[in-house]
């Protein structure tokens, strides 16, 4: 079966997977269960900060669900429950919240993911805040992690990179897709989405693999919205919230990528703790690189 | 072994039980494992609403944290895993932000439940808005569930109720402990905590068993706090935030309740569609009455 076909077949069976789902809204806890490894991940939207007002209340819980889908897409995670916590103020009328709403729902249905559960409350005064959490199961046998890279991995980035504000970040599309035939063909050592940047993400990879990498940044795709850019590579570099995948694999299983997965080699994972070196071209050396990214962002509360 | 005992002894193995935890804080999801049904909850709060500025830190960590232990107690679970989305303002200083983490940690470790992601937002302006996302998994066998009250089943209370506010709903006890000696030992057949006042909760239990209750509200335990209040009975019946055990089992089942929990029969469930009979004496009728109560509260959001 083509690696085409054997996704729409495996895609085709998902809407009937949903058996891991006891006991869905209405009771103290919503119930499931399954013998595969789950995956929770959760983000937080603020008004103002991750949208804005004027934002269309569609689009706001389009970036809440995909924002999360894309966390699943970096495990290798097919995502199955979602919850939602919506911290109503007085500014959004019965319209944006009936919006809102139907937004989401949507935007879940498109996804094949339920909606198990969440929370509502009201605030006085102050902005929208938004929580999304998502529960999903490995595409194959165990999530990708980001320390699993191994020295020798090619270091490859899909799509193209930068630019993602003011537009496009309210509006990506998660690499569900990607993900998913990586992980049924080519496995994928360690992958993450990039959210802060591509060179801070992969420090990420790096520090936690605890491997170094050289990467050649006259490959590192980017996006059209910096055509015009005086500084687009930087941009490129640094810019946050692209939502694509960064991942590695042993250079014996470049060939199995499916072509459909517009994937970019950039580089190589080499002995080390941590460092990048990088070269604006090949007819240079590789140079020691700082990690310049956007913030810091993992599944992670201010407390370890 | 005696009730007492083998609770010692589970509890004692509870440290050992960690290993479904694969993957904790630090990646783009948290993973667990485990074949038995989890549970899942999430409870909001925000400041002015939920807590005041002037409560201490550790006391808002506290209350985060036991809302979503006392959904776990209801649903028949020990907790496991905790999940904190914390979106800061510019109110909240370095120390008692310092204060909270210090909190929330001591007291998740109280619990034995392991902090394994979240998310750290800043809002530019506004109240403080905190998310507690909790799984856990059955004490025993399956979650209780609301929908399982019969036909002839006791109806239970623990603790005493009423006048949770303003002081105690931020630092009550969750019937954990209770709810794990019920399940293994007596097997309720409907369970949830009481949140938003007994006869409010009361209905969802019978709206979702399609059984009716007869209540002798004589049989109310009403706590010391209502000592010198008028209307001491009416508020037992339908203040928010007792976060005890409301729960049914059959009479012959009634025995096997351990004494150390603090259970009170206050009526029977009869065949009907929702309805509460109650009387305040046992020389009186039973007449209908109403579900007065605080306000909605299930794991759901505005949506389903």
């Amino acid at each position: 079966m083509s690696a085409c076909n054997e996704f729409e077949w495996i895609r085709s069976l998902s809407s009937n997977v949903k058996n891991e789902l006891k006991l869905g809204i209405g009771d103290d806890a919503a119930v499931f269960q399954g013998s595969s490894p789950w995956c929770i991940s959760t983000d937080s939207l603020v008004e103002n900060s991750h949208f804005l007002p004027e934002d269309s209340p569609e689009v706001i819980a389009q970036k809440l669900v995909r924002v999360n889908l894309s966390d699943m897409a970096a495990m290798g995670c097919q995502p199955k429950f979602f919850l939602l916590n919506l911290h109503m103020n007085a500014s959004w009328s019965k319209a944006k919240l009936e919006a809102f709403k139907s937004g989401l729902l949507s935007e879940l249905k498109q996804w094949n993911v339920e909606l198990i559960g969440g929370d509502t409350v009201s605030a006085k005064s102050g902005p929208l805040h938004l929580v999304g959490t998502i529960l999903g199961q490995p595409f194959h046998q165990n999530p990708i992690t980001r320390s699993g890279a191994k020295v020798g991995d090619l270091i490859y980035v899909t799509g193209a990179l930068g630019g993602s504000f003011p537009k496009r970040h309210l509006q990506f599309t998660p690499r569900l897709e990607w993900s998913e035939m990586l992980c049924l063909h080519a496995y994928p050592n360690a992958m993450m989405d990039i959210s802060d940047g591509l060179l801070q993400d992969l420090g990420h990879i790096l520090d936690q693999s605890q491997v170094a990498a050289r990467l050649n940044l006259d490959d590192v795709p980017i996006h059209d919205d910096l055509t015009e850019h005086p500084e687009a590579l930087s941009k490129a570099l640094s810019d946050g919230e692209d939502f694509e995948l960064l991942f590695t694999l042993p250079p014996e299983r470049a060939q199995q990528i499916p072509p459909q997965v517009n994937a970019h080699p950039i580089g190589v994972i080499t002995e080390g703790q941590g460092e990048i070196f990088a070269r604006e071209s090949k007819s240079e050396p590789y140079r020691a690189w700082p990690r310049l990214g956007f913030e810091h962002n993992t599944n992670s509360p201010p407390i370890s």
